[in-house]
C-alpha cells in the first residue's frame, strides 16, 4: 500500500475514507464479500467517481465487473486510518464539556481510548464520576511519553487554548481535536480539527430562518 | 439587509460568519469601534479577500480607509444567524451522548436552549440528572409546536436515525444537528449538519501516523 504525502491528498478525502470504512463494516456484517463502486458510493452518500478517485490515492483496487473485495478494502482502510488497534488519546480541560467527553463511551467502539484527563485544577469537585484519572498539567509530558500518545482533545477555555496547544505540541502531540472556539496557530506538521457545536447550531439557525 | 436564497450562498460562508461574529464580539469587549478587513480576517483565520467576498452576499459594508463599524456588523451578523434571542432546540435520543449534550451549558451562552429531551424510553434510569424534562416520543409533535421549535439535535443510534429524522421533519423541524453516523435522506429544504467525533479522531489518526 502506498501512502501519499500530506500535501498530495485532500483533507476531505480522509473524512470520506471513514465513511467508506463504516459502510464496508456494515456490508461485512451482512455477509457480503464483494461490492460495486456504485453501491459503496451510494451507501456513503458520494458519487461513484468520487469514491474511485479517493481510493486511487492509495493504489489500485477492485476488479472491473466484480467490484471491491469487502474484507480486503476494510482491512486496508483500517490500516490507513490506524483504527485496527486501540489508540491512546489524552484530554485537556476537564470542565463541563471535557467531563462529558471523558464519560462518553462511543470512542472506544471506534478504536480510541481517552486514557487520562488533565486540568490546571485536577482535584476540583466535579459533578460526575469518570473512570479515567484526572491529573494536574505538570504530569502531561510524563503520561504522553509513557503511553506514546500522539493525539489530544482540547477542551479548555478559549483564552487558554493557544498556550495549552503549544504545550501539547512540545510533548509530542501531532493531532489535536480542538473544542475551544479559537483558531490555533501551530507548526504545519500538527493537524488540528476544530469542532464547535455552537457554530454548527448557528449554521442551522441561519437556514431555519429562511422563508 | 438583503438575504440571499439558500442556493446563492455557499454553506461554508455561513460557518465563516460565525467566526467573524466571535471576533467582533471580542473586539467590542475590548472597546474597539472600528476594525479593518485585514485585522478582522486575521482574527478569524481567513484571507481578507475571503472576508470581503463573504460579506458581499449580504450587502455593502465598511468604509474605504475606515473599515467596519464593529457594533453595526456585530448586530447584523447576529440578526443573520438568529442568535440575538435564545432559540429553542429539542434533543432526541437520551443515551450517553444525548445526556452529555443535555447537561452541557455552553449552548446557552451562544443563544441556544435545549428545552427538552425525547427518548423511546423516557423513564429509563440514567446515570446523571439533567434539568430538562425527558419525554416519550409521543409528545414530540406537541412540544415542538408549542414552543415553535425549528431545530433538533439527533443523538439516536444509527439504525433509528433515518426514521426519527423523518418524524422530526413531519413535526416542522427544518434544521438537524446529526450525531448519528449515517447519511440522512431528507427533503432538500431540511438542512442537516453532521457531527461525528469518532470520524474527527480517525481523520487525525491518519495524519499522526505519517512519518
Amino acid at each position: 500500500m502506498k501512502r501519499p504525502a500530506h500535501s498530495e491528498i485532500p483533507r476531505k478525502a480522509i473524512y470520506r475514507l471513514s465513511g467508506y470504512l463504516r459502510c464496508l463494516a456494515k456490508l461485512k456484517q451482512h455477509g457480503m464479500r464483494t461490492v460495486s463502486s456504485e453501491a459503496l458510493a451510494k451507501c456513503a452518500g458520494v458519487k461513484s467517481t468520487q469514491l474511485r478517485k479517493d481510493l486511487t490515492y492509495f493504489g489500485q483496487f477492485g476488479t472491473r465487473g466484480l467490484g471491491y473485495d469487502v474484507e480486503q478494502l476494510c482491512r486496508l482502510l483500517s490500516d490507513l486510518l490506524g483504527t485496527n488497534s486501540l489508540r491512546p488519546v489524552v484530554l485537556v480541560g476537564v470542565g463541563n464539556l471535557g467531563l462529558a467527553l471523558l464519560s462518553y463511551r462511543g470512542f472506544e467502539q471506534e478504536g480510541f481510548e481517552i486514557i487520562a484527563g488533565f486540568d490546571t485544577d485536577a482535584s476540583r469537585k466535579r459533578n460526575k464520576q469518570v473512570r479515567q484519572p484526572i491529573y494536574g498539567m505538570e504530569r502531561l509530558a510524563e503520561i504522553i511519553r509513557q503511553h506514546g500518545v500522539r493525539m489530544a482533545i482540547l477542551a479548555v477555555p478559549p483564552a487558554d487554548a493557544q498556550a495549552v496547544a503549544g504545550q501539547l505540541v512540545e510533548c509530542g502531540i501531532t493531532g489535536i481535536l480542538n473544542f475551544a472556539s479559537v483558531v490555533l496557530d501551530l507548526p504545519d506538521e500538527v493537524m488540528v480539527n476544530n469542532v464547535n457545536l455552537a457554530i454548527e447550531l448557528e449554521h442551522l439557525s441561519y437556514f431555519v430562518q429562511q422563508p
